[in-house]
């Protein structure tokens, strides 16, 4: 079984990590940790670096914890809930976990539109994390 | 570990359901599958009636794979994304599991809005299946 986690180092794809790494623990999982970014004008070097770091955080977290893991940082110029579910089908991935936003700007409860393109195009289940 | 599973009959619950019962038996849980009807005037005796087979159906194809389970038909006036979460939150549950549907009735992806109501506001994470 694959997992598929979208990691951005925010709090809630911290979450996301931390679930993914239960049930990878509970289904003998491999994950898949990706971070996306646009790319060219649109993405500094600083945040290339971080996201790096933070892709290194999540790996040693997750081997740490004996499980198979890959990290993946993605410039491809799409989206991040593109990208994520073009990663899902080009790999296979038996279930998804991100984080969900919940942007509220006058007291609405509304989705963030990568983790809302997630859980209406992925190819599989979609696990999300307030 | 405990799995609310939101059961209607369709093929999306019928995933949804199916879904859950892996996930049971990965996580050695158990499984509380969950009908919800708003009642009074809404609801005919027909639909009561047909949804507790439903949850007879449901019932049998979970204890036939040993599996922990407990059905519930709610007619308490609210509506269904509600309810789940109300029981959610009652029964102190680790996991929800929704089919989302997707509607569009002119091209644009939409969400059920009972599961962007559990998605949204769940104590727990949500699995959603398509």
């Amino acid at each position: 079984m694959k997992i598929l986690v979208g990691y951005d180092g925010s709090n809630q794809s911290k979450g996301a990590l931390e679930l993914a790494r239960k049930h990878a623990l509970a289904f003998s999982a491999k994950i898949y940790v990706v971070t996306s970014l646009f790319g060219e004008k649109e993405t500094t070097p600083q945040e290339v670096e971080a996201a790096e770091e933070g892709l290194e955080y999540a790996r040693n977290s997750l081997t740490d914890a004996g499980i198979d893991v890959e990290t993946h940082l993605l410039i491809r110029g799409v989206a991040p809930g593109e990208d994520l579910v073009q990663f899902a089908r080009e790999n296979n991935v038996d279930q998804i976990v991100v984080g969900v936003k919940k942007v509220s700007p006058v007291g609405k409860l509304i989705f963030g539109s990568n983790a809302r393109h997630v859980i209406l195009n992925a190819p599989c289940p979609v696990l999300s994390v307030r």
